[in-house]
């Protein structure tokens, strides 16, 4: 089952051990609960400490295990994986994708910066006031012919970088976005690398910045906010692939722009992988403890385990079985996207315009389902983590459960690389875009080819009666994307073509297309299985997912007829069935993922399932029993306790003599 | 528009402004940015300092105004209103409610926990083992009769006292609820008042306890774990107003068993009120931030302000008119309890067992609806702050936002004073139960009237264009409760009586029945507003309320029959017609709320609206941009940055030389 899990590769099964088994080892590297104790200045220490240790594993690992290594860090340590992010994937995937490769080699290579090793980068888009937004930035880089130099500025407060990963205090240098203007001409928003910090790791003249201080999550990370005032770079500094500034201000313009943001597809599409791993650990937390949870009924041996309450099933298991279904996406997504950039270099340098042609399709088709996945999954994902946590009870609230900080660190997913209704909104234009281009009489190739089928006629029932099949499901959720858009399209039209007219509907769309497309590639990657107990075992986790996110939006599926009152009804009642056919299988699902103790990092998640004695012990263990007193119990609570009576305090002011002595008024 | 949200009384508008005024200029209790820096330690010192201050206003305060206090830092400490409550709350209402008057008197009034003077008690229900099943807990307080004591034991490690507040360093005592053992015979569960600490604030001998650490959130509370070792108490510790242990050991039985929860009631229905304050908060923060904040666009001024898109509105508004709804129950609930209390101790006093009874009745039906609303109102302020956060963006993130601690803060809220899916299973079975009595024949009164209406036959949409009338909408609400009350008492019938075959359906049963209940009250309360504008202001709110909730639940609304496909259709545009009806009164809407910066205490969210300067300056504020290093900056960043190449910290020993010299295998 690993094996399927891991993209059905059995060498990923092996690397992810031997990582695995790497990290467990290594003393600083490896997560304990100690650390949901540390304040943020021991968190970024520590985080500093571990990624001090991880460039060293970088000079020696091939890029696919480090990839490996980074994405299994995200999943105990999310806070260390970003903060090495900043430069390793932000920074270079933004030379890489807008720099020329000379550039790309000096920033990287020459400079060591892939290394962690002489400079470490960061990236520099958002401002205080623009985030989304990013041709709205304002920061300035304008171009003096006399010196052959950039003078780059932030004009007003609003205009400060804010939120660069590791600016308070780690990087040496930015990639930072602004404002190209030669000659007073505003030529748009393109990137140019500013030093930070010189050799000495001192702050350079003209640069401004600082720690913008606590967050939710990941406090590990120094993320900082920066000024420029009149900072000098050289001409060569501005990121060059597409957009080029000659020595004498003349300025080309990209000719492939649509690949100038193609730094950011990266991060996005490995966050449905992230999804699939964090959201294994909690799923496998919760279970566990359901498990090990007895509570109320009538067991022979006491109360019942919680994980055989329907309610509790119905609240776990439909979430097990959308981790398996990430798994495959996750997968996919990360060789779709290599597929692509492979396609790219190779076109590129030989010129094949032509092949450059289809791979900037395959690229935009890639960023609207990633677009749809991250988003839809991100949120999936923290749904998870917070259900668990409250059918761990009072329990998950504890620190040590891992859920608190799991849940603060996951947050932001659903905010930075593309605000997911921004993202969403995004999507779901796309496909109602894609559905014009059918109902103008064209016909649709790959991912968006079953919109081919919409009919604005058609309207039965899709499902009915027929909810045990998967390819039956599959059609339907098709269907409702097609019928959804359709809708939209209508209101669209009778809108004037005002797309914030259906904002709403362009954010279900894509909801609905992420699961569609989930679906899809969990069930294709199900029909490879041949080992027939298996594949049975997946099929039931294939359909829970189906019936589960079909009940989750069966308003929509009945709205737009998919599917009719009475078959909902069976599907509610078949979900019931499908956890009951899952609960016996519950540890072996979980432990299927593979995930060392020190990863799940959990007092209710152990292997061994003993709950209580390692709970009691992590306690134990950081707040040691023998200080029954606070260091201020003395100073403030007994003081408290043992303060003289009111009237004393009040030195007998209001007592009834003195009321009287002052109150009567007559001398 | 402020009388209407405090009850519609203008003394507590007064009051409300009276106390925040107070707590603003008093230099302890007032919160800053800074306590979003605090370490554990910190929190738990400085809620400890505030608790001392708050004794003081304690000793002055009529019980009233001590209430609206406590109720007031609830919705900007939680954590020190937590803290306090385990002695004013949750030990006084458990002593009141268990205890005899003398009983009562004692523990409060003469020992002084009443003004956390000489004592401070603590609630000591739920175990390591054993939290919402408090028949099945299992310390046990053994009668003995040679020293007329009992003597109290932790049996095993599962039985621990666990998550009791305060114990860690507050508490004095402990209200413990333990098993009854008298001759080897096990009488169940009963409550003891446990003496932890002696009059020095030395742990007691045979009392083991230390501090579970930390959580999530409300780091500031010292909840502890207590293992008691055979600890002797006097037989007089047993709260008697319905249990009792003569001095020959014969028990009696409580006579009015159910009112031994009641002191569970207190806090549940406190917390409808919380929800409306709380959320009161955060919807306001976000929408400050909504106006403030532009993005895209193309307004003449540049970017378009956030709240004038339709998706953001949509995010956005449709809680704040929950909030205006909640405003409504909140104060409902806090009445409806004060009077059955009054009614039980003034007919207890007179022994009227005719009235004793009508007032256990109401008591009753005030278990199920708190039941449903607690579950049902904190989970929606919990989705709440967490989409406030999200529609704050990046911002959202950092802690200045206040978003992050706020939702940490609140999260325990569905778990404790009852775990939100037991309650809202428990409301739904006794809303089945009643549909169950009018299907014999019995008519209804008081809250569950509606059922009678309910008809197996009548399955006709209910809602069918006629959705701008709020009655229309409130009888849809009542006939989804009925009809999904019915379909569920069916598979009940169905499944043998099985009732967690239909656990589901019990927790839907719930959150529709409490929206019913939420509107009902809402409607009324607008009915008695004679201001025209106020009253169509608040009209459009709790149509908005009221059209979005169907929206959300609009699955079962189709399901079930109560409105069509088309008219669905109809309720959605029509919510988004009610938000841009709504949105230029944002801002009247929540400066009526009356909230002040320092209770709002977030970056982006002050009255004067200057979001980034503001948010600026708590930056730099909490974070000093002269430090432009970090401690740890020379020992392990430059460090890593200015480490030797590879081969030299390899000693040159995979130099092709040396490979060579020792690869060859020749001497």
């Amino acid at each position: 089952m690993n094996e399927f899990l891991e993209g059905g590769d059995p060498k990923q099964v092996a690397l992810v051990k031997s990582i695995f088994l790497q990290f467990e080892r290594d003393p600083v590297i490896a997560t304990s609960p100690e650390i949901y104790d540390l304040t943020h200045e021991e968190k970024r220490e520590l985080t500093a400490r571990k990624i001090a240790r991880l460039a060293q594993y970088l000079e020696k690992d091939t890029p696919e295990v480090w990839n490996m290594r980074w994405h299994l860090l995200n999943t105990f340590d999310p806070q260390l994986s970003t903060r090495i992010n900043n430069n390793l994937g932000l920074f270079h995937n933004c030379v890489r994708g807008n720099g020329t490769l000379k550039q790309y080699h000096y920033w990287t290579v020459t400079q060591g910066s892939a290394k962690i090793k002489g400079i470490c980068g960061s990236f520099g888009m958002t401002e205080l006031a623009h985030g989304s937004n990013v041709a709205g930035l304002e920061t300035t880089a304008t171009f003096d012919a006399e010196t052959d130099e950039f003078i780059v500025n932030t004009p007003h407060i609003g205009a400060t970088k804010w939120w660069i990963g590791g600016a308070a205090h780690t990087a040496t240098h930015i990639a930072a976005y602004a404002r190209l203007i030669v000659r007073g001409v505003d030529h748009g928003v393109k990137i140019f690398v500013v030093p930070l910090r010189d050799a000495n790791h001192d702050v350079m003249p003209g640069v401004s910045l600082g720690d913008v201080g606590a967050k939710m999550g990941r406090n590990g990370i120094d993320n900082g906010w920066i000024q420029f005032s009149n900072v000098h770079i050289p001409r060569g500094n501005m990121l060059s692939k597409y957009d080029k500034v000659d020595r004498d201000g003349t300025v080309h313009n990209a000719p492939l722009a649509q690949l100038a943001y193609s730094a950011l597809l990266t991060g996005r599409v490995g966050m449905v992988y992230d999804c699939f791993r964090y959201g294994s650990r909690f799923i496998t937390i919760a279970l566990r403890y359901a498990v090990g949870r007895r509570q109320f009924g009538h067991s022979p041996d006491g109360e019942e385990q919680l994980l055989n309450y329907p309610l509790h099933q119905n609240r776990l298991l439909p979430y097990l079985a959308a981790v398996y279904a990430m798994s495959a996406t996750g997968y996919k997504m990360k060789s779709y996207l290599k597929g692509i950039i492979d396609t790219l270099d190779t076109s590129v340098k030989t010129g094949n315009t032509k092949k450059i042609g289809g791979a900037l399709t395959e690229m935009k088709t890639l960023f609207v389902i990633s677009a749809s996945l991250k988003s839809t999954c991100t949120w999936l994902t923290a749904s998870l983590i917070d259900e668990c946590r409250q059918a761990c009870g009072g329990h998950g609230y504890s620190s040590y459960s891992g859920f608190g900080t799991g849940y603060t660190d996951w947050a932001v997913q659903c905010t930075w690389e593309g605000d997911n209704n921004v993202l969403a909104m995004s999507a779901g234009k796309s496909v109602i875009q894609n559905l014009q281009k059918v109902l103008k009489g064209k016909s649709l190739m790959g991912e968006f080819a079953y919109l081919n089928s919409y009919s604005v006629a058609a309207s039965s029932p899709v499902l009915n009666g027929s909810i045990d099949n998967l390819q039956n499901l599959l059609s339907a959720y098709q269907t409702l994307v097609a019928r959804l858009s359709g809708h939209a399209n209508e209101i669209l039209e009778e809108n004037k073509n005002s797309w914030e007219s259906i904002s709403v509907h362009q954010v279900s769309i894509s909801k609905v297309f992420a699961h569609t497309y989930v679906l899809g590639t969990f069930i294709k990657r199900i029909s490879s299985v041949s080992d027939a107990a298996l594949s049975e075992q997946l099929t039931n986790l294939a359909k829970l997912y189906a019936l589960s996110t079909l009940n989750q939006y069966s308003s929509l599926f009945l709205q737009y007829n998919v599917i009719s009152g009475s078959a909902l009804a069976e599907v509610q009642s078949q979900v019931g069935m499908l956890n009951a056919r899952v609960r016996p299988q519950v540890v072996g699902l979980t432990d299927a993922f593979m995930i060392p103790d020190f990863v799940i990092n959990s007092s209710l998640g152990s292997y061994d399932g003993n709950i209580y004695d390692n709970y009691f012990s992590i306690v134990k263990r950081q707040n040691d029993p023998s200080r029954t007193k606070a260091p201020y119990s003395e100073a403030i609570l007994e003081k408290m306790l043992n303060r003289k009576d009111l009237n004393v305090r009040e030195r007998n002011e209001r007592s009834k003599e003195v009321l009287r002595l002052l109150g009567t008024g007559i001398e």
